[in-house]
């Protein structure tokens, strides 16, 4: 049986914290499924399209990944994709306390799935989608918080000063 | 001199979490108040009179607890009240600070007004107003989290789905 | 009925954090009893008859107020007493959880009993009785941190360096 | 070589809290700029030019202060005024985590910048921007919490109920 | 290739709340290795036989489980089981902390290795083995807390009390 | 006038955590002392003079560094040298809030007198003295930990396994 671990998240964009956690994943698991939240409440920088040509972009050489996207509860997601494990990156204490809440909530929706946290990698554990968001947009530079493809399509959102 | 203790609150909707310690208090005062602020900035899901009518129903059981609403300061409306205590129910290190702040600006506001704070059930304890909407929202089974009657409100205004 | 309630701590010694909590408790029950656990297991720095005698000087102009030491269970003791609520004070995130998990087992060993959480005054938050032993035993000024008579009582353990 | 610090923020509005942050930077630096952010994103109660004249009013007193205010990046405005130090309170957990997030990312921006934490003093850690307009709105008194100009400031923006 | 995860803890002595997250553990793993640390400097109720003991008996039925022991290093027996995976359960922010430093630390001694932390069940995370003891040791019921079997262990060692 | 800080610690041994901050503090103070505290109550691994050598050594080519030691309180200290300033790490939650409670007492004790709390470098916020002991007393390797200086001495103190 093939062991199939979901990694979801909003990936607004991917960021080199991201990328470190999606690597050392790899290496335990058959199978890592990225897998985009289509979530219709909040307002993202780039369209689900972009965002997944972005993880296929940065992703394209690890072994094991595939990037989807999905609606609705992660958990009738994770059961369609027949995995039982999913995958988040724990950062700091406020993180760790919704997703304390949701891995509950999600075991209560799910019995048999589990939720595994994995420490963010110590050089990436100030690196948000947020916050490059916001050094971007003030035209400042991203270099070494994300993937220079992912540094490039910042930089056609925000104009130049991003490069 | 009757003890009132007043629980001041969005409860949109009440949880499970909500009842448990609303049961636990009404042993330890004469009559508690549970307050539903009416609050021009959040946009709630359900209206005050429909959380009115929700807490009313689940507490119906619960002797001295009586269910009202309030606007403007606490402070003002515990004054109105004749009462001298607030409840809050702690679940997490970040509801800790921001009920810090509060307690000590209510107290600061009205010297004789004292905050009691209760922690949250253990098995309550993963549960928020917003986890159970968001779980409803994406049709998913909020039983076992809210009280049937609240369930039945909630597939009403998200559909068939969290039946 | 008379309503007690119990305040359980090691008060070695006591400060002006404690009392400020005690004279704010002291309004809201018909007797609050001031109760130092004999805990074999650490060392204190006053023995548990200069706690009492400590906690009796300073206490003894606040109205409803009782001065007690118990050993074995805080639950068994509450029964004995007749209580059904233990005040604690909250003052840091590290208290907080560990005051979670003590009122989460009270609460199973003894179900109708209550611990109810106060905050620490804010001036009275930076001190602790570790705190105030310290600073004492290097030599000091510890006014405005524990009442006078404390401060003559810490003086003569650590030498006139304290004064 | 003077050495200049800034102590950037939104000051909407100032409280006693940021005064005694400034009052208590002023010992240990030649100049400290107090440094209103012009951001886009958020919608202030006061303009940037009230925000101003409300900490000059309320510094004017104080020596080695000056108020500015600035639009993009952090670093880039502490480059173009010659500094290497910008200051920031510490109040609460939360806080702490997001500050340190941007100390981070503001040394990997401009790596000789340094980020230097001051605590909040005692009595106005329960103060914020946010909870004073909030209460404030209510018709709650905020004597205590900001100087007597930023009351008045308050009371004509939400009517007399503030005074 | 068997997929291989080592759980280690001192288990002085297992709770349920390990038992919790023993059972959820098996069902993602070929094998789980409950690893019980031979730490010289701590000074344990039980001894590492007594703990392997209960461990094995109240894993008994659960499939996949092994219980061992190992000194030194964790990094080091984790290579000589031929394992790439441990487990840790999350139960708190300052748990997160220390375990955060620990999972930083072994990533760097071992880099193949990967530290995956799971949430304590909802029921069981204000148990742990430290405030079990205790209760014990004051002759408080600890059902609910531990197995049976080492109820009667507990028992044992602080008298008919525990019963 | 020259601008001191001091910066008190244990430093058993002293780590690259250490070494990062003091190198940036060097930058904004004409002096910075690394003052190793003297406390009776703990077990050190290294005694004082072996700290200081240390911190004298891996300090060296740091300009504006003294190292130097102190008994009693910080604040005594601190006036003796003619110091106004006091610089302290930041890592985690828990640092913080005893961080907190010093800093607050700290300015009781001598008002002129500010801390400065500055954020551990990224890479270095896993590390700690204690940790860092840990792995070399269990033979684990330091390297990229403590300077080479200071892994030798472990290895003295361990034994050949920690090299």
């Amino acid at each position: 049986m093939k062991r199939i671990a979901i990694y979801p998240g909003s990936f607004d964009p991917v960021t080199n914290g991201h990328i470190n956690l999606i690597k050392r994943a790899a290496r335990h698991f058959d199978k890592v499924i990225v897998a985009v939240a289509k979530d219709s409440q909040k307002k993202p920088l780039f369209t689900i399209e972009e965002r997944i040509d972005m993880l296929k972009e940065v992703t394209k050489d690890i072994e094991g990944v595939e990037v989807d996207s999905f609606e609705g509860l992660l958990v009738d997601y994770v059961k369609r994709k027949g995995a039982k494990v999913v995958l988040r990156g724990l950062r700091a204490v406020s993180d760790f306390e919704y997703e304390f809440q949701m891995a509950h909530m999600n075991h209560k929706l799910f019995e048999e799935m589990e939720t595994f946290f994995m420490v963010t990698g110590a050089e990436e554990f100030f690196i948000s989608s947020n916050l490059v968001k916001e050094v971007a947009r003030l035209h400042g530079c991203v270099k070494g918080l994300v993937p220079e493809y992912v540094r490039q399509k910042l930089a056609e959102k925000f104009g130049k000063g991003s490069e």
